[in-house]
C-alpha cells in the first residue's frame, strides 16, 4: 500500500511530502527531484514567479547514498523567498506590533472566484483569505511533482515510462489524428513552448497565449498523460474503488483547477456507436493485438497493456488581470478581486503535475498486484506473472 | 466515515451491500429501496432483461421499523433467475456429470472487446471469461443504486437533494442553453422515454436509438447528476483526496463504462478565457450571490451551496450486435464476440447510478464535516454550522 | 489489500458479512464454514442458546464450484429463532396495534453494566437498549468465525495453519512450563470441553465452572492463538500501523469482552531481566534457529519465522446471574440489570474467535507482501521469496 | 479523518511527521513540542544519548502565529549530531574512498536479537542490518510525541488531559490499591525519577535500575495511561475497527518494545469472578455514577464518561550489555551482538511516548464523533452532543 502526505504553504517556510510503502533499492537523487521539479516550471504564459522560483530540494529521510531504504521518503522542498516572509508565516507568534507595519500581512478580504477564498473562509472560520490561499495555492503541486519522481524511478526500473503533453490551449488543440507520442519523446516535448507534440499548434498555441495576455485574459487547457510499459491486470472489476481509471480520476481531478478528465478517447467515444467505439482483438503471434486504442489502455477498470492514455482538462487561471467582481467581506461591499501574479496560462506545467499524479497512482496499483518489499522483489514477481501469461 | 462494500454476480444468488457508518434514525424500507432500482431500470432502448429483473429487495441488517440503528446495513438483491443458474453459478461444488450437459455452463473462450474478459482472464489465471464477467457486468450497479438510496434518505433529511438528467445520447445533445433541472423534477424526468429534460431533444434521442437499432449498432450517452440543497464547505482544499471533486470524479469512473467526467461546465470552461470562466460574487441580502454557475458548485475542491453540477460520459454498450472482432483464447483462432444481450442504449440507467454514487460520495462527506451518530446530531451540527456563518 | 465488513443484529434475520480482497482459487464450500461454526459453539459452560442456534450458512457471492472467483467474497448466516423475533426485529415498519402485545418488544430501560447499553443509548440518542446490544452481542463473533475460515482455508494452501487454546478459566492456568500446541493438535483440543492443552487444568477448569455457577457467577479467562508454517518477514517497522504486533493487538482487542493481549510471553518478559527475555540466535544448517520463542515470533514488528503466539484476556460474561445493579432509565430509580442469558463462560468460544481475527490479519499481511491475484500467484511469489533468502 | 506518517533515520538528517486532519485554530508552538520532547528524555536508568539529544525543533508546515492552520501539519526534528553522519547517512550517493575509511560505515553483520536486525535484513534484502537498525530504532518515537502534543494541545482545549506514569519496572510494581493520578498530577509525576506516583515504589525502581546496572542487565516495566475528561460514546460497537479499545491497543502495542497491552484493570479482571469484575451503575443527580473503575473507561468499545485506563508492557532493552549470541552473517560463523548504548530502562520514556499514541487515538475518535474544520466548530459540537443527553 502506497500512500502519502503532501504539506506546506504557498510562502511558509517549506513544502514537505512523506511518501509511505515505497520499496527499497529504488533510486533516487536530490538532483533527480530537482529536475522534475525543474520541468514544472516549464512553458510559455508563465509569470515571473516561475523564474526566481528555483527549488530548494532536501531529501530528509528515506534514501541513503542514491538508493531507497523501504522506510518512508521524505522531501523538502524549501522557499527561496522565506526571508521575505519569515514573520508573515511564521509558525510561531510574533509580536504584534512588528506584523503591523507588514504590506504582506494585511488581511486579505477580497476573496477571488474560482478560488477556494471564500468557502473556504466559511468552512474553517477565518475573517480573511489568507489562511486559505496559503494552502489552496497550486505552489502544493510543486510537492507532488517532487514525490511522483520517486513513483517514476520505481516504475521506470520495472521497464514503466510516463509522458504528458499538451492537447489543448484555450479553443486550439491538437489535431483529431495527430499521433500520441510515446515517453520516449520526453525531451522532445519538453523543449516545445507549450509541450505540444505537434509544431504547428504549438506555433498556434503560442499566438493564443501572446492574445490572451494583451487582452488580460488567461487560458486554460487540455493535457494529455501517457504511460507506456504496463502489463495487463493493474487494477480491477471487482470493486469499484479498485478500478484504475476511477483511481486515476480521483487522482487527476484533485489537481487544482481540473474540471474535466477522460479516459482514452473519453467524450469522443461516448458520441461513437457501438461498432466504432471499443478496440478488437486480434491474434498476433502467441498473444493478441489491439487493432486500435480507444480505451485508452483501460477496459474492465484495469490495464491492458496496450499504452495508457488519460485527459485533464484545466479551467482559466482564476487570477484573471480584468479582474473579476467579488465582495469585501470586511465591509460587504461590492468590489474587483485583486491578482498577484501575471500568469497566462499554466496548462504545460499541469501536465507534468498529472504525470506525477499518474505515476502514483500506477505504482500504487503496481505495488498492490505484485506486493515486494524491494525493486528486485517487485521485479521478480512482475516477470513470473507475466511469464505466467498463457500463449493463445 | 462512511464506507460499504457490494459483492454479487450477474447470474448469482444475490447481490448484497453492506455499508457502515450511516447515522441512526434514517428512514428505510423495503419500498424504498424497490422505488430506487425500479427507476434504475428506466430507459428507452433496453433490452429483454430489464423487463423480467424484477429486483427481490431484502433488507437483512441494520435497519429496524423503517430507521436505521446505527450499525451496517444490509441490503440483498435477489436473482429472481437462479433456478435457471443454480447449478452454474452454484458456489458448492457440483457434479461434473450434471454440469456437462448444461448449455449455460460451456466455456467462454471468445473475450469481448471493451469488456474486462480479456484482461480478467489473464490477471486471475482464469481459462474462460465466466468469473470474469459475473462480476464485471454492469448488474453490480443494482447494488449501487440500492445502497445509494439509503444515503438519498439521509441527505433528505438534510434537505439535500439529487436528481439526474440525459444530456447527451450519441452525437445528439440537449441545448448549451437548456436549463439545469433540480430535483423537485424527477418525476417529469423519470417520465421521460430517456430522461431527458427538453422533450425536444428526447425526440430525437428515441428516433437516434431506434436508428442504431435498426443498424445494429448501439449507443452511449452523457448524464448529468444536479444536487441542491448543499452547504458550502463539504470537501477540502488542504489535501487532494479530500477534494469533494476528486472524489466525485473517482465514483463517477469507477461506474462501468464511463470514460469522460466533468464537474461545472467542464471541458467547455477549458475552451473559455479567463473573464467568462468563473463565477462572480455579488452581495446578496446578508450573504452573496454567484452570477453564473460555471464551476457546477465547486471551488477548491469545495462544496460552495450553489446546485452542484457533474457528469459522466458512458461510452456505447460494447456487446454489440454487429459483433467485433476477437480470438477464441481456446484456439487461436480469430473469430467474432457473441452478444447475448439486446440492449441499444443503458445511458438513462447511467444516471440512476450516477445519482446513487454522487449521493454516497456526498453523505461521506457530510459525516466528515459534521459527525454525528444519529440523524438529530447531524442535523443539529449542520444547523449550528450553518448558523455560524458570519453576515458580511 | 483484504478488508471486510461484518452486518447484523443478534436477533435480526441474519448476519451478514462481505470480505474484499481474497485472491482467486480458494478453497470455499458451505460445510466448511459450517464447521467453522461449529467450533464457536464448543466449550463447557455455555447456556442454552448454544445448543439450538445451528448456523444456516449461505454463501451468497463471490464463490463458485467451491473456489473463490476474486470478487468480494458474502458469506449470510441466518437466525434460525427468526420467526419469534419477525416482528419485533422486522427491518419495515410494523403496525404499532401487532407490536404492542409483544414481550419482546418491551423497552430494555436497565443498561446492563460491564456491556454497551448505557453508553450506547447516549451515543446514540436512543431510549432504550434494544438497538444497542443488538449489534453489541457477541453474536456478531459468528460472522468473524465465518470470514475467517474463508482465510484460514487461504493460509492453509500456503502451508500456514492456525490454532487456539485455553490458558486459563478465571483464576486456574496451565502450567508455565505447558507445551504450545501446534496447528496439528487442533482435533484434540477442540475434543477437550474447555479446548485446553493440559488434561489435569481442564479438569480443574470445569470444577471451576461448575463451581462459579453454583454461585450464580460467570468467569473470565485467556486464550492463545498459535500460527504454524509464518514465512519470516509479514508485517514491518517501518510504520508503526504496518506493525503484526500492532494489527494483531487491535483485531483481539477488538473481540467483545477482551480485556488484555500480550504477544508471545508478554507480560511475563516485563518482569524478566535483559540476558533472559529475547530469543538468542545460532547457525543451523544454512540457516539460524532460536533458542527459545519468548517473543511469539514478532521482533520489529515482523513475523521472524518461528511459531507466532498471542494471547487475548476476556473478562467474565457481564451478565451476571447474580444480578447487578442498574439504573432505570426511565424512571431514574435503582434497579438490577436482567440477565436473560445462562453462560457461565465464553471463554472456548473465544480462542476459535481469536483464531479467525488472527487468520484475517495474517492474510491481510501476507497479501500486502506477496501481492497476487490468484492462490498460484500468491504462492509463486512467496516461494520465490522464500528461495532468495540467502544462506549464511 | 485524523492521518498521520512519521520518517526518519535514528542516525539521519531529521525525523519529520505530517499530521492531516487536526482543525484550524488549535494552539501550537516550537517550545510545547520541545518541551513535549523533553519529557520523553526523562527517566533513571538513560544512557549517555539522552544527554546530548537536545531536539531541534522546527515547525515547518500548517502552524501561523502559534495556530493550526487546518492543513497538514508538518514537524521537523533535526538530529544535532547530523555533522558525524552526513556522509554515513548521506541521501546522496557518496564517493565509495570517503566511506570507506569511515568506522561508524562499517557493515552491521551480527543481527542483534529481539531487534529488527535479522528479519529485515531477510524482508528487505539487505546485506548488513544499518538500513534496517536506523528506521526500527526507538529514536523514531520522538516524532510520535512531537505529533501528540499537538493532539494533546487540541484535546485539552477540550478539556480532554492525558498523563502517563510508571506502574512497574522488571517486577518491581506498585501496590495493587495505589490511587490512580489525574492529568492534574503531571509535573508532580514528571519529577519523579521514573515516573512513578508512588515514592515508596519509587525508591525500589531506582535500586532495581541500580542493581540491574551492576549485573550488565537491562529492565522493562508497565506504565499507564490516564485520559481524564472523556465525553461518554468515543469509538463505537457497531465494527470492531471502531471499537476505541481495539484502536487504542494497536496505538499500544504498535510502539518499540511493547508486548503487551491492558485496558481498565485487564489481566487482573480476567481472574475475578463476574460479580467482582464489572462497574455497577448507580443514580447520581441528573445521571449516573459507577461505583467503581474496573473497565478503565471503556465498555463496548466507548468511551464511558470515566477515565480512561490503558496500560502497556514493555520488554527489557534488548541491546544487553552482557552480550546475546547471535549469528555473523557475513561468514556465519556464530558470534555475540554489539551494545552501542548502555541504557537500563526505557520505561519512564515509554509511558511518555505511549501518552502520545493515545492522544492521536482520542483526537481521531473525537474528530469522528464530532467533525468539525476548527477548534471551535469541534466544541460547539461537542457541547451540544453533552447538553442533549437526558437526564434520568
Amino acid at each position: 500500500m502506497l500512500r502519502w502526505l503532501t504539506s506546506g504553504e504557498s510562502h511558509g517556510r517549506s513544502l514537505v511530502g512523506i511518501i509511505e510503502g515505497l520499496p527499497a533499492e529504488v533510486r533516487l537523487t536530490t538532483e533527480m527531484v530537482q529536475d522534475a521539479l525543474a520541468r514544472r516550471r516549464l512553458g510559455y504564459g508563465r509569470g515571473a514567479r516561475m523564474k526566481f522560483e528555483k527549488d530548494q530540494v532536501r531529501l530528509l529521510a528515506g534514501v541513503r547514498h542514491g538508493l531507497t531504504l523501504g522506510g518512508p521518503l521524505t522531501i523538502e522542498v524549501g522557499n527561496t523567498e522565506w526571508p521575505k516572509w519569515e514573520k508573515v508565516m511564521s509558525a510561531d507568534p510574533v509580536d504584534p506590533d512588528e506584523l503591523e507595519g507588514l504590506a504582506r500581512n494585511a488581511p486579505l478580504t477580497r476573496p477571488r472566484p474560482g478560488h477556494a477564498d471564500y468557502t473556504g473562509m466559511q468552512k474553517y472560520g477565518f475573517d480573511e483569505a489568507r489562511p486559505v490561499l496559503e494552502r489552496a495555492s497550486a505552489r502544493e503541486t510543486a510537492m507532488r511533482v517532487a514525490l511522483g519522481s520517486a513513483a517514476q524511478s520505481f516504475l521506470s526500473d520495472l521497464g514503466i515510462t510516463t509522458v504528458s503533453h499538451t492537447t489543448a490551449i484555450g479553443s486550439v488543440e491538437i489535431p483529431e489524428d495527430a499521433e500520441t507520442p510515446s515517453a520516449r519523446e520526453v525531451e522532445r516535448l519538453d523543449a516545445d513552448p507549450l509541450r505540444c507534440t505537434d509544431p504547428e499548434t504549438s506555433r498556434r498555441m503560442v499566438a493564443e497565449v501572446d492574445d490572451a495576455h494583451k487582452a488580460g485574459e488567461t487560458l486554460g487547457g487540455v493535457v494529455e498523460v501517457v504511460v507506456d510499459g504496463l502489463p495487463p491486470g493493474l487494477g480491477s472489476f471487482v470493486h469499484w474503488d479498485r478500478r484504475l481509471d476511477a483511481r486515476l480520476a480521483g487522482a487527476l481531478m484533485g489537481i487544482q483547477a481540473i474540471k474535466g478528465v477522460e479516459v482514452g478517447d473519453g467524450f469522443r467515444t461516448v458520441r461513437r456507436r457501438g461498432s466504432q467505439a471499443h478496440d478488437e482483438i486480434e491474434p498476433e503471434g502467441a498473444g493478441v493485438r489491439r487493432t486500435t486504442n480507444r480505451a485508452g489502455g483501460i477496459e474492465g477498470g484495469m490495464s491492458i497493456g496496450t499504452p495508457l492514455r488519460v485527459r485533464a482538462g484545466m479551467k482559466p487561471i482564476a487570477t484573471v488581470p480584468r479582474a473579476l467582481r467579488t465582495v469585501d467581506t470586511a465591509s460587504g461591499e461590492p468590489t474587483t478581486a485583486h491578482h498577484q501574479r501575471s500568469d497566462v496560462c499554466a496548462v504545460p506545467a499541469a501536465g507534468v503535475v498529472a504525470e506525477a499524479m499518474v505515476s502514483l497512482v500506477i505504482a500504487q496499483a503496481v505495488l498492490e498486484k505484485f506486493g515486494g518489499d524491494s525493486l528486485p522483489e517487485v521485479r521478480r514477481n512482475l516477470q513470473s506473472y507475466l511469464a505466467s501469461l498463457p500463449e493463445l
